[in-house]
């Protein structure tokens, strides 16, 4: 392989490569490279948004190179000592440890365990004496840290920063120095953290490490980034239901970019797709059912994924009910909303408001946007695009 | 002793006391105080400026207090490990130890060494761990140390500061928590890092220190700080005859503040030297020898002291020549200037010109303006107030 071959790989979907002529010329010197990338101890259930990170390892990986897997566990146990900070609460080791075993089985539904070394970064951090804090703080200005986004927004904000909080971006920085770390890959929203690496092994006479960083996924809704709270995330730990189902509604742009950051596919593969769809050759449904399925299948194997794009293509594509639809009686004088709250098909009253205001509520096909009931027999209720229920009075 | 007459000794010539209700509350609970003084491992050559804080510890002990003198040995063997720093350079453990025994030897002229505790702060600072560390730099946050005036100063005019700089306030304020201090004594320009001990100890939980803070030292010139630099200091390591003389040398205002500041009198008795010499009863410069006197003893003993006010007052009071003048030959072509420094009356041919153009140097007891030698046979040079030689050609 050239090396505008292996550069080529390492750049799909990545957003910057510092400093890419870097990269080039240390490609051609012929070594693995040692690959970090850092995670936290807390919240291992991962969504599609962090496994851009993982697909990215998986092409280094797959180039030869040692990629590092480093938990942030020695942080995690101490938590943010001043109590100021709710992700930050110190963590026992055994949380630590259960933490990391189910981050293991989620991570490797994507990287190969056998090219993936795990390694805790309390291991050369718990040893520290203050001497060597203080030599570590001392190759880093304050101005420099207050340069970091959050910290310059709190700072004029007048909004407090512990300094403590000066400590996590070395201390990350010394696990590159620790690991001798080659390349570190992160998110955009780590670039600071990672040249702060760069910087501490260049203060530390080692080779300064390059980054490589890799877009935030943008979320279901095509705007803002996939995440928990704006409920517009693919959680890898759901349903194959859900993930066909949500992947679906996607638009098609977003799912060529999904189609860069999350599938195996080869970059001319998708080209090709890409080329069919434009010329009218294949239907953007069917791209998308093929990239659904592929995701499906990684996370809950080619036969549930086949299932749950049969139980799709019954519910949709051919615009029929489902055969297993749930059956509920309520009692008269029950309030629509409170029906989708006890059916799951929202989590709250507020959340089924807004749905049916916005038409996605309909009884027996037509938009109940009154969210009333009509005192008819039975009915069919639809929630969304997904979710059905036979209903009647008791 | 009340508790009025107990704090009217402590208030003697300090600047500040912090929070003096809070004196006035804790000497009325009649239990002796640990009083904190922090030093510097480096530059044991004390100068008058230094001894300021020395006599106020005096005052604590004479009450009956517990004083500690902490030699903050740890980061001076740690340095500036950025090495930005000339002042911060990393002294070895026998320098550490070295320097203490020079202190010791200087700061017991002051101090009686049967009621001075001396500790070393990395007992209790060495064996900190990267999480002790951490947990300590939690307890401040990066805007309240930035309000520190050297600080704000930096940060406004872009001059780097090392994070490890913020490690010394937090250090020096856990001393005070490593050894429960109930008062902390600096100069008013170490104000801002009694405070942080104090808030370090609210912080930890303990009764938080208080702080009383003494005035820099005004130097002979009557103007600016006593320091080394300036040269217009006063090193208790000077001979007696430089001690005298230099202290006879200050106005009549600033003796009224050495006397505060500086001498073993009582209040009451310097209070009684100002209205005898508002009076007119005594001579400021009979006041003057008799400080003079008391100081130069201290350091070098009565006799000696005695002695030099002899010499003094037959040199200046009397305005003849000491009777054991050096004398000095030198060679046809010779300049004065360099028979100046020869004589170690100036450390250097500038200082000698500026000097001389200064009107600082006689000859025969005309100014050698030009500091050009008169082709004439021996001659009486004079230096300042106090150098003389017998000089002539060989």
């Amino acid at each position: 392989m050239t090396v505008a071959e292996h550069l080529f790989i390492l750049k799909r979907g990545a957003a910057e490569l510092i400093p890419e002529e870097e990269f080039t010329a240390r490609i051609g010197e012929g070594k693995p490279f040692t690959v970090k990338v850092g995670f936290d101890p807390t919240a291992p259930d991962l969504h599609l948004g962090h496994t851009v990170l993982l697909h990215k390892m998986k092409h280094f990986q797959q180039l030869g190179h040692r990629v590092v897997f480093v938990i942030g566990d020695f942080t995690g146990m101490i938590g943010d000592p001043s109590g100021k900070s709710d992700i930050r609460k110190a963590l026992t080791r055994d949380e630590v440890l259960a933490n990391a075993a189910t981050y293991k089985e989620q991570v490797f539904k994507v990287l190969d365990p056998k090219l993936t070394e795990i390694r805790f970064n309390s291991e050369w951090l718990a040893p520290l004496t203050a001497e060597d804090m203080i030599r570590l703080a001392a190759k880093f200005t304050v101005a420099r840290m207050l340069e970091r986004d959050d910290f310059e927004k709190r700072y004029n904000d007048n909004k407090p920063i512990g300094i403590h909080e000066f400590f996590y971006p070395l201390m990350q920085g010394y696990d590159s120095v620790a690991l001798n770390a080659d390349v570190e890959l992160g998110g955009t929203d780590q670039k600071f953290n990672l040249l702060v690496g760069r910087e501490l092994m260049k203060a530390s006479g080692l080779r300064p490490q390059m980054a490589l960083t890799v877009p935030l996924l943008v979320g279901l809704d095509g705007v803002q980034k996939m995440s928990k709270s704006l409920n517009n995330y693919v959680g890898i730990y759901e349903s194959s239901d859900e993930i066909f189902g949500k992947l679906m509604s996607i638009s098609d742009s977003l799912m060529i970019e999904y189609y860069t950051l999350l599938s195996d596919k080869s970059v001319e593969a998708i080209d090709s797709l890409k080329s069919s769809m434009a010329s009218g050759e294949l239907n953007p449904m069917q791209a998308k059912k093929e990239l659904a399925e592929e995701i499906t299948a990684r996370y809950h194997g080619q036969h549930s994924a086949r299932e749950a794009r049969e139980r799709f293509e019954q519910i949709f594509s051919r615009h029929e009910n489902p055969e297993d639809m749930i059956e509920f009686t309520y009692t008269r004088g029950e309030e629509l909303l409170d029906i989708i709250v006890k059916l799951n098909f929202a989590p709250s009253r507020n959340e089924a408001r807004r749905l049916g205001q916005q038409g996605g509520v309909t009884l027996n096909g037509e938009k109940a946007l009154d969210l009333c009931l009509k005192p008819e027999g039975e009915q069919i209720l639809k929630v969304g695009k997904r979710k059905f229920a036979k209903i009647k009075e008791s």
